[in-house]
């Protein structure tokens, strides 16, 4: 498997984490969903992270489902893994583990204490240390981890830092921060930056020089033509496309419900078996499940007025 | 002016405050101002909330924004006025001025410190004190606050204090907590709940059992259409006329940004004179300035064809 | 009244605000806290500090407790005040009111919001526009206001903006940054360094290079004679001193807790006339008094001792 | 070795873990260090706390530190093992893997996401459920978790899930929370409570009922003697004790500094080999390390002369 590189581009889907309703890994629902996503577009799959459930796992678990999937993905694209962990003696023993199976790259997003600019820097610093040659994503998501990264801090970052070579840009708003990391003289090296947030953003991004996505939204059809879309210039067809989907998609971006949302969206298509959430995740109300199949439904009568 | 009750219902306007480009109250737009929320169907106004930029103006403002607002809306609709602050003396001062001027109630959201159950429970019960006879807005809007709020919380504060006749639900995701409120014997008294999130989940609160919108988007016609189709169980055209409006809606909701975005859109439709935020609020730039007004050529194009 | 300086040392007092037990300013108590803080040989007072409950007054409230103290000190010394606001009209106009009435200085903590470097020193470039010749104290609290300051950050501040004249320096562990401030080559310009938290590491402080203390202990005599006893270099006699009043100053230093006791232990000297904390303030419990009145009394011996 | 119960009662230290100079395990320094925490008459060890620096360990070197750590013990007193986790089946591998070492209970906090009284009790249902038999330890430490449990939620937990035996009680301030838990009617079953906060309020806490410490103080013989004589209602004596500890015990207890200081300290008393620090912690400067000394010397001469 080659490794991730700053020229990643298209969209990386976050996969789920499939569990059997008693909790257990739902090993089979793995291989699907693989396919699911790959058919489906997929320059690459993200592992682990944060909508992966990784911190429910055990670290033999994550290794493997990890191993599952860099099977049935099979070298086809490239796979990251979500490594985050409070300590560099768990971060560097999952990237060893994972690496070894055939992972592209790693994503580390910052842990929840850091502050100030230099915080920060010295942060990724040791983290690159701790990585050796191992390319990693930048995750820089605020809502959740609390830390605001500028983007002159992601700017000596990946100047400093070749082994960092790619953003997982999910700031919010963040659109600024693209154009700012984009201007002449910013950056000293190339550097992939691949949107999350759901897809919520994706034709403003790409507007700004973002080189694709890499979230989860349970259409990844939606986030690959959009990319295709913009990047062959066709914005008003990207937007008309994004705005069929956008009524869902807004759905599912509800902070803790959204994956289970996802993953009954996700279930429903076939793609995974159950949409069973690990403890402590809930299930969805019946009366959310309705409002979910009531979007799809529309969903799917403005796609075929588009076509 | 008659008091606010528990009887409120359909589209209470968040107000913008108007400055001039030197950063002066533009005193004379909150007159056009008015005219506008109240021509789109507006059934009160809520000024000096958090996106009416409340903070940055001193008590001697506040009071001169409300007497305008209040003078031109002439009773025809309620004004409900924000008035949290860190210390009760600030709350019972700010409260006294804007109902000896014809205010119809306060909104009061919590400080951030609050954090155990019986904190807010306690917090509420001594802001009801302080406000005697005067009605007041739950404010719950837990992404600025910090303060997550349950709806066991909410039944206690409402079933205890009568002066508490309505909820400013701004919870995300906050679609269960309706639920939670609407379900048989939670609440022992009617209680109005109006949504915020720019209206973002508007359908589906209305689907839920909420009774309009406190919200400021910068197209309120779309709530007030929204709140009325729901209201005569057309839900298909009421989702129709939603979806138009999400891609804009959608965009004005980046936490920071949107009031900029929306003070831009305001000024462009002519409601208001200028689209200054206070300091340390920042312009919007050229490029964002130019998405949204793409987002409104084809949210006006979509329209026509809903038509 | 001559302005606040880079040469401000020695002990600058947090003054309580002293209220009546049904809430009301005791303004009777504000003339006889001066006489006691200057006898007892503070070289400043600081006043509307978090510690004065300032956000509990109104603004009339805020500049009656001012005039009051300034006109009791009588230009013997500098006053300081608290003017943190959300919004700079607010620091704005509360700085015009007590810098008329003869105040020597304002201080200004950051908002909670602020978290990047950048962030942080656009912030206090614009307190200062705002503030004009005004000198100020920039305030270092971040167990507070959650926002944390590096030393390059503070040199950054204080070497572009002269009228930053003092920091109270409250972060905690914080004796590292004096230490940084204090290295050859990081200030460009003289700083005055005020320290707080309560007094508990005023030997170690001086030690590392601070001027003095700007913290509101209810011994300031402790604070007066150790920090002369290290200016005289008689580290040895300060330690003594200040470990006789460390179990009454530990005691004190409980977050929430801290200001009732502190203003039980004023009104027990017979400072103030009622230990009254304005709602929501609790009052102590007979078991807290009784366990401040045993340290008192164990205090009381060990300084004969010493003696 | 016997299970954790609600009898437990003295001083559990919380262990460091030690590391050689480049960053691996020192298993050796386990033992003398165990030695050293017994003969200074520990009734109980706990390891892998957050002072254990647990985050920064993988779950191998983890087992390994607990079997050491369990084996010199030899069951001689209870070895509490800390095993908070983002995820419960995390939790429960580890649980599993150290309680068949031979470890007598674990210890929980809650992660930072609680908010709600019913968050917090429904969290630690769960993990009663995870646990099966296995007594746990409540870890209420909010500076560090963000999580404020009331008395009345501690209650709860306790009165409803019988394998709740230990509140490691860390609020600060936290005096009054001890005196609502032993009221008279608050708690339907017996529950021992361990105090932590470095032994900084220890005399007053053993006065309002708590039964011990739970806390890592490089000096642990001032715990030992202090709950003695607290036990003996000799309270003179235990804060004389408690005040000729107290200067350095102060200094200990600074956040993120703190156990470094204790680090070096137990270094220099021959405990550990190396005073290290895993990465990201940093080693003490020189400055520092002289005032450890200086405080350590005066501690020894005040002691002399208390006997």
């Amino acid at each position: 498997m080659s490794a991730l590189t700053t020229a990643a581009r298209g969209v990386f889907v976050i996969a789920v984490t499939p569990f059997h309703p008693d909790g257990r890994i739902d090993i089979e629902s793995c291989d699907r969903m693989v396919d699911f996503y790959l058919e489906t577009g997929a320059t690459g799959l993200t592992v682990l992270g944060m909508m992966g459930e990784a911190p429910k796992l055990t670290i033999s678990e994550s290794c493997d489902v990890v191993a599952r999937i860099l099977k049935r993905v099979g070298g086809r694209v490239p796979v990251v893994v979500g490594v985050s962990a409070p300590g560099f003696a768990q971060i560097d023993t999952l990237t060893r583990a994972v690496m070894d199976l055939g992972a592209a790259g790693v994503m580390v997003a910052p842990p929840g204490s850091l502050r100030t600019d230099d915080q920060i820097v010295n942060y990724y610093t040791q983290v690159a240390e701790t990585l050796g040659e191992v390319p990693f994503v930048l995750q820089d998501f605020p809502l959740v981890t609390g830390v605001q990264i500028s983007p002159k801090v992601i700017a000596r970052i990946v100047n400093d830092l070749p082994t960092c070579v790619c953003l997982k840009h999910e700031d919010w708003p963040g659109l600024e921060k693209i154009s700012a990391l984009r201007a002449e003289g910013t950056l000293k090296r190339p550097l992939s930056i691949l949107c999350g947030n759901g897809g919520l953003f994706l034709p403003e991004e790409m507007g700004r020089g973002a080189d694709g996505a890499m979230t989860g939204f349970a259409y990844p059809e939606m986030m690959v033509q959009v990319v295709d879309l913009c990047n062959k210039d066709d914005m008003a067809r990207a937007q008309d496309i994004f705005d069929a989907y956008l009524p869902l998609a807004r759905f599912e971006q509800q902070p803790g419900l959204g994956l289970a949302i996802r993953k009954y969206t996700l279930a429903k298509r076939g793609v995974i078996a159950h949409d069973t959430l690990r403890r402590p995740g809930a299930p969805l109300t019946e009366r959310t499940r309705a409002e979910v199949d009531q979007l799809i439904a529309r969903q799917e009568k403005r796609l075929k007025e588009l076509n």
